[in-house]
């Protein structure tokens, strides 16, 4: 407990993230590119950084869960970013979801001056970060995840150390490829048997228990029939895993065809201004194409 | 218990479909192709029918579990076939997954008879044909469902009546549309994730209780890893599955970009020699494309 925490990025995850850390009783310092975004961290007993730099200066482990790779890239790597103020010995962990290659970049950029790097992205969502009930996927080297694993539990319950840096964001990008399947599967099933006439509700009932269920079938599927596209997970975010996905397959030469369909039926959605709903709205792209309404 | 009943079709499926009957103390008479298939269900009390026509004349209710929309077509309209037989206020049961357009052609030549139809395509495999654990996806008139009732009763547990004549087929291509996406997302996560680097033993266990994991997930990622590929669902059933889905949706003008990919990835495993595998078998599709093998 005597592990200082800097904790940049306060969206959606990351302030329940940092607001358990404070509650376990670390000392904890924020920065968020909105500073307001802070404000009620602060008032919880959070510090206030200046910057990244100065963030990671006040910090024994920082922790990034910003967006994109760029995102983490900036905060991390340019100027006043993490690398300028963390010190020797300092640990860093990446909980966004980005690029492994950039990942590893970063690992490699923060390993020349002593610090060491993990990446840490997250399954679960915002209900994961709110309950602290994250699977958190883990790449790196054994003793830094060691060293973190008593900050990982205060986020999630299932948490793994997968293989070194990168590993973690592969892990996670694979999984959001399962999540692919899965969500196109739904969508194609529904249209498919709400265009010949059936009842999609005694549908659902019939197939829900069957070999074609999922997590997403249960959870996604009631909320497509309910017309509830409000957001657990935004398309905007599952597109960009997806394009992630894409620019990894590309670099080790792995044909996806299924996973670059899925990118492009959100590109559709997103031309249709659905970036902001969740990705059960995929099925909007799908009743589009097919004239018809996969509701109740 | 007065029905009598006639058995058509006694491959993995009807041969446990129709020992349940027997069992259950239903008159039986049974036919296949192949005669000598009948010979355990004629030493357990069955009667063996000489052609489709005669099993209808000597029943009440007569199943049909044979393979493709052609070989119900046959059994039931053509020479010999069922309608040749079957008497004025009997029923017909097709237990295969056909076309569901192929279906309500022959539920209406067999009402221009005075014999009622139910398309009753099941899901469960040959393991719940043998526990008599099938879900029974029916579709046809109340009535005939409800005269028919009892013997579903003796084959599975979930049966749902999912509308009129052709939407039980209509429903079960729908859950294999499900299926196709589950099958093709794990298939592409496994070997993207190998082809990374990571150890899928680890990934597996660290992904498959959270939002990607699905019934497919649980009970072929860990065959795949083993590198079993034995038959619990044959490539050719679902790959014939796959077409009369697309036979379908062409009919009612509906796009399915991933199932149709999922189709092509089969027939690429039907040139690989693959169509008597089990369908997990499609990563070696996957495998093939990116030079990986997804095993332990």
């Amino acid at each position: 407990m005597n592990e200082r925490i800097g904790f940049i990025g306060l969206g959606i995850m990351g302030t329940p993230m940092s607001r358990h850390l404070l509650n376990a009783g670390f000392q904890v310092t924020v920065w968020n590119r909105t500073p307001a975004r802070a404000r009620p961290l602060v008032e919880a007993g959070a510090g206030q950084g200046k910057s990244p730099a100065d963030v990671a200066a006040r910090s024994d482990i920082i922790i990034t869960m910003v967006g994109d790779s760029s995102d983490v890239e900036e905060v991390i790597a340019r100027k006043n970013g993490v690398i300028e103020g963390a010190k020797r010995g300092s640990a860093v962990i990446d909980m966004s979801t980005i690029s492994p290659v950039t990942s590893r970049m970063l690992a490699l950029k923060l390993a020349e001056k002593g610090v060491q790097m993990l990446d840490a992205p997250v399954t679960g969502g915002s209900a994961g970060a709110q309950n602290a009930t994250l699977s958190i996927l883990v790449g790196g080297d054994k003793a830094t995840y060691e060293r973190c694993l008593p900050v990982f539990q205060k986020l999630g319950k299932n948490i793994t150390l997968v293989g070194p840096n990168g590993a973690g964001h592969t892990a996670k990008l694979a999984n959001q490829i399962l999540v692919a399947g899965c969500m196109s599967g739904i969508a194609e099933a529904m249209v498919f048997a709400k265009k010949a006439g059936l009842d999609l509700g005694v549908w659902f009932e019939a197939v829900k228990n069957g070999a074609g269920t999922s997590w997403h079938l249960t959870t996604q599927g009631p909320k497509v029939l309910d017309g509830d596209f409000s957001a657990g997970y935004m398309v905007k975010h599952h597109r960009k895993d997806l394009r992630l996905i894409q620019e990894t397959a590309h670099e080790m030469g792995v044909p996806l065809p299924v996973a670059s369909a899925v990118l492009q039926l959100y590109r559709a959605l997103q031309s249709m201004g659905g970036d902001e709903l969740g990705h059960q709205a995929l099925v909007k792209v799908y009743e589009s194409l097919a004239r018809v309404e996969a509701r109740r």
